[in-house]
């Protein structure tokens, strides 16, 4: 749906939905909350690349969203807990006005942790006062925008993991997110099934036959607006692998000189390779013969049958080469996935970590969504027809579209409320810290 | 035709043709030397950024392609005149072994010019003496070596042409290439015309159906494997303009504010817009509150008519989205420029600059080849069913296909005999240096 | 005193003095705790920049220099609370093995601020049961460990000051260390006395005959080892400035565009201004047409008659030029400080900012030593005969002899129990975060 | 001599010696194009490094010092060929106005080596009828700077050669710049003096007594600006090594570890060893396990017997410390020059390169003079009441008074008349490709 249509349709159902919205609020919000708690307070300081924020960032900047965009157009009276805020929690909107230089973010110990949790019960308390009042009225024109701000949210949530399991990879100490005494249950891995010699079943291929399909997002219910426009698109014969690429599979290539051979890799990616000295996954280390990585729960032995992950589209696109297939492009993705539901490990698993795929029978196709997001060879460029949510936040997508490549399907942290089939992430070509894996197509 | 396929198809056609294969040979080699005859022997050494090379540089690695590709796969008692000239002269191709960094080309002193200029003829000689003696015998499965290698010398001469452009605005001086003396015609610009206050004429728009459309090279005559496979695309309605965007549109684009905004750049646009100041198009001086701008030719006012030239694609983005358009994508393009002649403004011209374009009623669309390449809005990236070149060549083209987006139609510095409807250039988004201008679409 | 030497002729006097040094000790040890209370736990976790250190690593760091040069050596039984201690926080002592990359200290976030302190307590421990159990026996050899790992502390307690000064600046809410809450007395500033318009009494000049004189220490007591051994050095005929150049005159070398003209400048330090875009100290912030700085006390107008403060060796050469004097040389400095007490506004005013002189008449030179280390135009290089500490402490001085200056007299932020006539600190020309100033000499 | 103080001092001898003058302004002005005489056209146009300038910039800027300093402001009528030349050939002069960029001098390839040649003609023209119009005069004010001027040159004539050695190095085809038919004799190495084993003689210690000196240069002949004013300076007991540190002893020092000893190490040194990879002198190259060195009359077998060269102040400080001794200080080295007569292997005898010590018995110093500079302890700073030259010439040699270490002595590349026993050179620690080498002390 895209947003400012979405003011006027919403209308009518929208008042019906705002009691609905008010405990979605919450219980997004309070999502942010439970995921900082194992969290010592300099553990959300600290920033351990630019790419990546401090974990109080994500915090006050998912509100620093909902003041901007909600609360101040809708609020006349309200008032932000500090006038620096503005420029402190903006993450990239130029029509918002000056921010701080975004990788200098590890440098702002103040606020600190708690002052950033007050400024959310601030916005909070603002924010629910409009939803109570609005119930009693007519449908609001903000409420899209508190819709947006809780899919953001969600993003900032994932990030919220990706950014500390880099910070906690930098420190020699390699503390762990989630142990025991931690909220959300730890992953739970089967007893027996680490680093099993056998293998646990071929991938196989499904096919599609060619045909002109339509693709994107048909309008009902949320989307991002680089979802739309619903478009025609021919998409000609192929065959997805029925599962994504597994640590064992990996471990094959590696063995057989995936990281040393020029002629498999894009000119880039080789380049990347020697700059960065990449020689396995992110977060693998090789400890007397044997390879470990580093997961949210602390160090492991790498699992033969989980799928791969923390790989970047330069390694997906040489191991394709490698295997004598290629990465499957975002309609064939989409189109495959149209009989998918839409189920896995998500975040709320618990695992923060992706599982060997299970063959339950339901579906040829698995581990669609959950896991690990999949990289595909399409560029991530604008749909024909496609038109930026208006004003301000008409940055949020379009803005990025040069030089990522689109990712599908979700992770082992994403919410399960976040993603769908026509859902488009995106990353830079040499980005590893997602969790993001390969599925091959042909 | 794809490379591989070409040396069994070639077959029976390619030894009539072996005769007139050595007569291009002759011509197009000749024309390499005539390009750098204007050329002071110090011109032929610097080299002004990484991305371009030394004059000398493009004449000795356009033979020891020939060399590489083919003498030494032919002729197996050839010799190279020296046996570092296959480190010095290979660009990136990792199966052909070491080579020299690319951006340190410009501290070479020697070969010197006239050593480069007798590898030549030593080549020449062989290669000369190959196709001779072929002609007596069986079709040669290298030929096609010989063709794909003229092809690439013609890449090689407008990359002569623009790399000497940019180091000549390196220098305070700004020595002119062309000029009067030169054995090439300088760009006689018509009298009275510039900087006519007059409009020429505003560009229409051509509007074209949606359909199934074939795009793709059809494997008749010469093509590079990025060309391939000919396929289906679903192609929207779309129109084109009927002529590239001219230097007097961009200066309104620049008055109201184009390159100050950010709102209308994507965000590693504005990001180098700002590392690299940017306020006009490359090559453009302001003096005495009058816009003038470097040419091959030398110093000249800013002509209103003519198209707009050295932008980048971040700003032929950011100047679609001020004109309230859009770039066309590379499939669009291609389907308009069915009914266009390959004709216009190129190298042979003498001109090595854009002209004006005139309307002599031939085609609605007009300079869809010459003068300018127009970026598209497609990323450069590997058709359904691409297969690169066999063996070494297949880095040619294939390991770019990341980070870089498609130009068509070739420029005031092509060869006319190198160009093709199908043809696929392909830089960064931030390139300049090259002739590349701007053709709208909606 | 040599630290090699130390350790035989401490022998009987070290014994009756062990008692005074487990004293010290405690005192030295209390006095970082003290310096850290005032901050928040965010703020002990940040680095600014590569040449600062996070507040814990401050902490934890010192504590870590008595585990490896005393206990470690002293108590065969003694085990580090963490074998990666040693790695973490290790600054530069090759000897000392690996350690962990210095600009990034800050992304650090465990062991936290309580897990530091805990650290402290188990060193202060074990290194007070050596103590005692040291009394009563012969004179210890590691004794001289000990002092001088004091010395060392109160070197890192200045510059836990000027570390947690340039963290704050970077942060925009400008949070102040000291404030009247603060267990420290911050700096009272008398009324009336800011931005005075009238002077407050013309710098004199005080001179010295030419002589051949001794310079360094003469061994009684501790000194650094880059302080010896004392030595003869030929001094001619100088005048030294009767105080430091105050905020006042440097105003008037700013306007007189001290900081836009080249001729005054070293050519390293040109480029440095036009690199780092000084155009005034460090810390200072032009609002409203008037200059205010940045103390630890938070923001404030900049009083004229204070000394100037966190210029580098640069600029203040540079204002020498402009000024028609130049800076004194070491032995220059020291000739004078001869006959001053070792007596001002060091760290334990609790003003933590330097103050405008007092005639006192109780000498004709005032502020030689607290409120700013004085630039002097001596290279910082070994003194003849000079031989560094024994051992892995040989690092602590002598491998820095390269591209810095010497300052001489301490600053505010100086333990007054810390500073000498001969000790020679020393920065890069281009360093202003700590607190220094300049006096003048001719 | 001091600059300014010459033009009045000058008066009546001047007059006497401008003939002399004239014939020195010739002789040096012809060495400088006999030098660039074996060199190709594209030799003389490329820049290995920032550092380094192109022969044609080489001999282009030293004509426009001549243009500067003496022909505009003697002869009202004088005008330069191109009225860009000054922005071209200004070196560092902020006060002769802007001027192109260090780092791109190879970018331009015009004016060409012949436009260069014709520039030098026209100032020898102006320069020679000046000082013939003079001859029949008063002593002119601007003879001084002529003198200058060629002290100016001498310099330039050693950057040339020991810019396009490094220059050649850059090429893998490892030009050589003097062979059997250059002009200038190259170096005869004695038969069978290659690699002996045997031990030619150990380096003796001469020693000498402290004392009250003096040191600097008297007035009497010219001199550079920062060699005076002759001044006292207390000089300990001190003895220096009677010949440079030989490749023989060199080689010793990296076979017992000195390349991988961070404590023989300067801090800064240390992290240039690994930042730079060294692990010998510059151009020294292993092949089949014995040194080479590329000279400027090609590759050559390291010789045992010749003083190492090549070797920055921080390879040069580790060496000492391996040996168990130091560098001297320039005023040790001053003292011990003042019994050594100013002769050796300089650039007039055509080696380009050192040559081992031979003991003729007239001097316990060996090579004090010519062969290498020999690296001193001592910063580069002015000597006390130092007094730059009047005007733009004072940024000849003050502002480059920090992070640099002085040299003594000249070497193979200098000309005899250049140097002198108070002459400083000066090079930050890391420079390399100087010839630069080691004379230790204790």
């Amino acid at each position: 749906m895209r947003f400012e249509e979405a003011r006027h349709r919403e209308g009518a159902s929208a008042l019906a939905r705002l009691g609905d919205l008010a405990d979605r609020y919450r219980r997004v919000r309070a999502f942010s909350e439970r995921l900082s708690r194992p969290l010592a307070v300099e553990d959300q300081v600290i920033q351990s690349m630019p790419d990546a924020s401090p974990t109080k960032w994500h915090l006050a900047h998912t509100s620093w969203f909902f003041e901007t965009f909600v609360l101040s157009a809708a609020d006349p009276g309200y008032r932000s807990p500090h006038p620096l805020y503005g420029y402190l929690f903006n993450s990239y909107y130029e029509a918002a006005g000056e921010r701080h230089c975004r990788p200098r973010r590890g440098v702002l110990s103040r606020p600190t942790v708690e002052e950033v949790r007050e400024y959310r019960r601030h916005v909070d308390r603002h924010l629910l006062a409009l939803l109570d009042r609005a119930a009693d009225g007519e449908a609001p024109e903000w409420a899209p925008g508190v819709e947006l701000g809780l899919h953001h949210e969600q993003q900032h949530q994932e990030l919220i993991l990706t950014d500390i399991k880099h910070a906690f990879q930098a420190n020699p100490l390699r503390p762990a997110y989630a142990s025991g005494s931690s909220p959300l249950t730890p992953f739970p891995l089967p007893a027996g099934e680490r680093g099993l010699p056998g293998e646990r079943g071929l991938s196989g291929w499904i096919s599609y036959p060619a045909a002109l399909r339509e693709v994107g997002h048909d309008g009902s219910g949320f989307a991002f607006d680089n979802e739309s426009p619903r478009h025609h698109a021919f998409v000609g014969a192929f065959s997805l692998a029925s599962r994504p690429v597994t640590n064992r599979e990996w471990l094959a290539f590696m063995a057989d000189g995936g990281y040393t051979r020029p002629q498999l890799w894009l000119s880039e990616g080789w380049k990347t390779v020697g700059a960065q000295g990449w020689d396995a996954p992110l977060y693998w280390e090789q400890k007397d013969g044997e390879w470990w990585t580093m997961t949210l729960s602390g160090m492991r032995a790498v699992d033969l049958e989980e799928p791969v992950c923390h790989v970047s589209y330069y390694e997906a696109d040489a191991y394709a080469q490698w295997a004598g297939a290629r990465l499957p492009t975002e309609a064939e993705w989409e189109v495959a996935a149209e009989d998918c539901p839409v189920a896995g490990n998500f975040v709320e698993s618990g695992a923060f970590h992706p599982r060997p795929a299970t063959d339950d029978g339901s579906t040829p196709l698995r581990q669609m969504f959950g896991d690990v997001w999949e990289w595909t060879r399409s560029a991530y460029l604008p749909y024909p027809g496609y038109r930026p949510f208006a004003g301000a936040l008409g940055e949020y997508n379009g803005k990025f579209m040069c030089n990522q490549f689109v990712l599908r399907g979700g992770s082992c942290a994403t919410s399960r409320t976040h993603v769908r089939r026509t859902y488009r992430n995106f990353f830079p070509p040499d980005a590893r810290w997602q969790f993001s894996g390969v599925r091959l197509a042909k």
